[in-house]
């Protein structure tokens, strides 16, 4: 069994994008980061987001519009950064107060500065094989740790738990993309599923998403495959300072010893997300508003 | 083993969206038709869905611009079909002649009359499950045949041979959908797929979309699946005045009788296809340019 490393992995990645930007001749990238309210975990979130800009050399607008901003005004915030040509990226943090449509949010950034890749444009990208487009970043994250693992996945067969939009969907159609790394047989299991450890077993890869500790134990997974661990999950620890600590959906314990490769939690997957966030942010500046 | 009937679902739904266009009060819907040259099978094809608008009482505006026009001026003509508010959909008969970009021109039809579904943001709405948006018509004709052939896909296992962007990844996302009738495990097979038979022999419900004369052979079925059968292939018969026939992707007399329900071909999918096309457009008329 083999630790995917997802913080090596995307401190490569950081330092590819560094050289990048240092090479761009001109005005650097900018992320502008939008956070209403002050959730903790936002905070922690936009941060991090923040420093690893930073570290890059893409520069950051944190944008805090009061906690009461109404619906309309977001809008007329996001329509002013669309069109800002100093600012290549949008990012607003999910999630955003209750009373705001967070959906409308999302698809009033314009398709060409939406580096978390939410814009339905984005995902009918995704679809179509459209480069131009941008990933969101966790899907994207998983194929560059899968490639980055020499794990190909042509004509293995890759099963993904869960179907939500912002990982299950998106990382099935980057699996199913003829491209190269990609040309798996993809199967998409969900709560509606049958008899599922009979389907997972079948995986050569298995992709665990789905925000359940432990879910998925060694019975479910085949001898020698690759499993990645989307989940992020509390669950108590009395032994913590905290009171808690992060699990994966991948009874890591129990499963690992089967398994090929996998990626651990904390730091497999997780760190990968803001990597790609800034591989998008780069990428808007270089493709400019032409997507 | 029970014959899924396209002509008479087909005929069904075309008298439901007849009295459903009576009821609307004021301007009916229009269907504006574009064909540019006169490829026989494109010219057989407009004629089909004019002779079918017009038993609903669907207006159509078939439109026949010259085979040399530039890429400029048929995307100018497009832009005047989208203003244009007596133009509820527009349908680009594909293919169009060579140096024409389909893609480009698809992409340029404003998604609110892309009564074909092939627009961008109509496939990520797919993928959002988002109502407003269009499917493209094959796919969305098989999830019509399913549900009036009392087919529920909830936890049943999905097989979809091929992965294009016109069936295979459509159907693939409405197969996976939440809503009632859906809410299938589905896995999505192409050319790079190993061990196909293995695959296919899961399938509670198989969707053949590949092109191929008779590529689906009894061994590769599952005793009592559902068969829907996408191909339309021509193969040589010299029997027939044509000198050829049509088959479907499946060896229909040795897959048949293993089935619990298949559509023939040709008879099946086929006429479907019309049908939501029309429904589609009726659906554009009562949406108007919300979506």
């Amino acid at each position: 069994m083999e630790l995917i490393k997802g913080n090596d992995i995307a401190a490569t990645i950081i330092a590819e994008l560094k050289a990048e930007v240092a090479a761009i001749s001109g005005r650097k990238p900018c992320l502008a980061l939008v956070r209403v309210g002050d959730d903790p975990a936002s905070v922690s979130y936009v941060k991090k987001k923040e420093k690893t800009a930073a570290e890059i050399g893409v520069e950051s607008r944190v944008i805090l519009p009061p906690v009461d901003i109404s619906q309309a005004e977001l809008e007329k915030l996001i329509d002013d950064l669309n069109a800002d040509e100093t600012v290549d990226g949008i990012l607003v943090q999910s999630p955003l107060p209750k009373p705001l449509d967070e959906l409308a949010i999302f698809r009033r950034v314009s398709p060409a500065k939406d580096v978390d890749g939410f814009h339905t444009l984005n995902l009918g990208k995704l679809a179509q094989e459209d480069a131009t487009g941008f990933a969101s970043c966790t899907p994207a994250g998983i194929m560059e740790l899968l490639g980055r693992s020499d794990v190909d996945l042509k004509g293995k067969h890759v099963v993904v738990l869960g179907r939500s939009l912002i990982v299950g969907k998106p990382i099935a159609l980057l699996a199913l993309q003829k491209k190269a790394g990609a040309n798996g047989t993809v199967t998409i299991c969900h709560s509606a599923t049958k008899d599922l450890p009979s389907i997972t077993r079948l995986a050569d890869v298995l992709i665990a998403a789905i925000g359940r500790a432990h879910f998925v134990t060694a019975d479910m997974v085949k001898e020698g495959a690759v499993v990645i661990d989307v989940g992020i999950n509390r669950i108590p620890d009395a032994s913590r300072k905290s009171g808690y600590r992060l699990v994966g959906d991948v009874d890591f314990d129990n499963v690992a010893p089967k398994t090929a490769q996998i990626t651990p939690v904390p730091g497999g997957v997780g760190p990968m997300t803001v990597a790609m966030l800034m591989k998008n942010t780069v990428k808007a500046r270089q493709q400019g508003t032409a997507a």
